[in-house]
């Protein structure tokens, strides 16, 4: 038996443990791999030989599985690396497979989202062309929930389910006073607005909060949302507004107070749409305003965690390692759906040139067609994805997470 | 037997419902009042004769006390009602005292902070002054915790709850990257610098976030945090800094990038102290910065409430309701700590003229001399106010809490 190397990379989800988790959870029960390391800081880890013996930290601990499932972000620690082409820095690629011979390494498991499946297909691809046997097997992750070829993304569904919460509890705030007043909530999404759809979710039988979503797949027409926050005003006290931090006018410019920079995927970085709608409404509307940047807490509050999203990203885990097994490479591990209810999944491969770099918008037809509110489409499918909740474990009122000492002290 | 009103008022919080429970619980375990009313929105309920039948409520649900338990904000609603002197507006008092008259009103339950102790205080001043047997008790509420002559005060420990495991969750989140950053996190408390304290409870065996901690208590000298990140960044790559909203200079005035402005009561209104330390540490740093407001999430977020803090807010409503059973008025509900280890307290009254308008700050001793973290005293006082997790309902993946449409159609 030789042995396997997983890594993690992007921008940190609760699920994203629990496909590690996956992963060896399938190696526990099927015995593949001898050892399987953990790369630290994404493929950079490998690079610069920096690793854990994750075999080890499962054998030092009762329910090191377990334990995973439930620790927010990256165990492993994440990298925003940019693989180079073979043909550019050759180098890198010769620093890889060299990492993989000399550790007797079948099968790379890469969990991440568009850039790391990316990196998945140079690989898997290098691979081939030195006639490496080296299994390059792929892991969705993103809250974003943007990625082709899958119905849904693992650490969709809790960052789903905290949206839809926090904007439920956030409304009943609202709800105290007899005064007229906006709140408009921000949510992550740069180009998809899945995630902002989500807050549908907070909707219930006496609340019909968020009163107005805004994706950045339709363009945002500040006149027209200042139309209908004064209509709502009218017959109600208090309007809450979902928006995406990625809402761009007709010409596709940001809507968004702060300048726009580049990140060196050539993403753009945003902040403030949530603070310039602000600013629109409190000089066009004059009532109470205030703006509620939900930020990092959405990716990374476990507390608030989908059962099912962490189940089904243990699945993709096992899917992963059960491809290595059966020898495939330039896969990524998926999910389909056959049916909305009863839910119900099958999980597979797709190859990973397809996926890699694609974008999955929300379809135009799930959203109305106004532009600030979504269709019954969309509320069925995203319905299963935040059911149950996992049994965290607290000591002394804070959550047990994972010690990751290895990522502090590096 | 006569009946009652209860009102609740000023900033919602997790636990103001509790304490709501806690009346009902009393008085449905002990038969003292015929009917329970509920004034909508505060005082102005009364004086607005919007209100509703809470013992109707009870008849009509099954478990409608242990629902109220787990319900965020203000199930009556709330005010920002500035209580006129008699003097000055007797109208006011009369309107009040009629209603409890026409509706044959034994005693009148006030739970809020500051300003509606304030309330409390003056209309027992006023019924002793007209000779009625109306009795005025209040029940503490605030998020704060800045209140006197009471240890802490209810909705202070969810409050705190959900700081510490925000923290510790976006520490996760942040030690992914191998690379020099600094998160700012901005958190509630414009005079006293108790929550911002609670962000302490974060660290444990492996994390030490927050690295820096700054309370209003002491004056903030931009100059020394620069130097204390800085030295930090010397030795680790993750900087989380915690601060409080109300964070000022030697010469009192607030560190903020936004113009301040008074509310009706005198109270400055604040934002922005995260984003100009962002600013400013983006300046003189130069590493990846970024803050991230806590907003008004910390103030409802049931879904992380602590047991200890509903149970105890459940205590006190049940102690104010003995204490108008026994005749008193003038007086608020307070609980005693009797023992750190193991957690104990009594409950009790105290007259709530030495408690309006007071402002229970931190005491310096509990702060390092630097005014850059805490000491253990602070621990120790904050470790058991935390404890313990409520059941929540949740249905579809989302929590169920009362209905409270009788606010938004209001």
């Amino acid at each position: 038996m030789r042995n396997a190397v997983i890594a993690q990379s992007g921008g940190p989800t609760v699920a994203i443990n629990a496909s590690l988790a996956g992963v060896l959870k399938y190696n526990k029960e099927n015995a593949i791999f001898s050892k399987i390391y953990g790369s630290l800081n994404g493929i950079t880890g490998i690079l610069e030989d920096r690793f854990i013996d994750l075999s080890k930290k499962l054998e030092e601990s009762d329910n090191f599985i377990e334990k995973l499932k439930l620790t927010p972000a990256m165990y492993l620690g994440s990298c925003r690396y940019k693989m180079p082409l073979p043909e550019d820095k050759p180098e890198v690629y010769e620093k890889i497979f060299a990492f993989f011979k000399e550790y007797e390494i079948d099968a790379f498991f890469y969990i991440g989202g568009n850039d790391s499946m990316d990196t998945v297909d140079r690989l898997s691809k290098y691979a081939k062309s030195i006639n490496s046997d080296v299994r390059v097997i792929g892991i969705p992750k993103t809250i974003d929930n943007d990625l082709v070829h899958i119905d849904h993304t693992p650490g969709f569904g809790s960052a789903a389910k905290y949206v839809a919460t926090s904007i439920l509890e956030m409304a009943h705030d609202t709800y105290i006073y007899k005064l007229k007043s906006v709140t408009i909530v921000e949510i992550m999404g740069r180009d998809a607005g899945w995630l902002t759809a989500a807050s549908v979710l907070a909707r219930n039988s006496y609340s019909k909060a968020p009163h107005l979503i805004y994706l950045p797949e339709v363009a945002f027409d500040p006149k027209e949302c200042v139309e209908d926050v004064k209509a709502l005003l009218e017959k109600q006290d208090d309007v809450i507004i979902a928006i995406s931090e990625g809402i761009r006018d007709k010409e596709g410019n940001y809507f968004s107070a702060s300048e726009s920079k580049l990140d060196k995927f050539g993403h753009v970085q945003l902040s403030g749409a949530g603070k310039a709608l602000e600013h629109l409404i409190a000089n066009e509307v004059g009532c109470k305003v205030r703006s509620v940047e939900l930020n990092i807490l959405q990716r990374c509050a476990t507390h608030l965690a989908s059962l099912t999203d962490l189940e089904e990203s243990v699945k993709l885990g096992e899917t992963a390692a059960g491809l290595a097994a059966k020898g495939e490479t330039g896969l990524m591990a998926t999910i389909t759906r056959t049916s909305d209810e009863p839910y119900e999944t099958v999980y597979g491969g797709h190859p990973v040139c397809e996926i890699a770099n694609g974008v999955k918008a929300v379809p135009r037809e799930w959203i109305n067609e106004r532009g600030n509110d979504l269709t019954k489409e969309m509320v069925t499918y995203l319905k299963p994805l935040i059911k149950g909740e996992p049994k965290l474990s607290f000591k002394d009122g804070m959550p047990e997470y994972l010690d990751v000492t290895h990522l502090i002290e590096q």
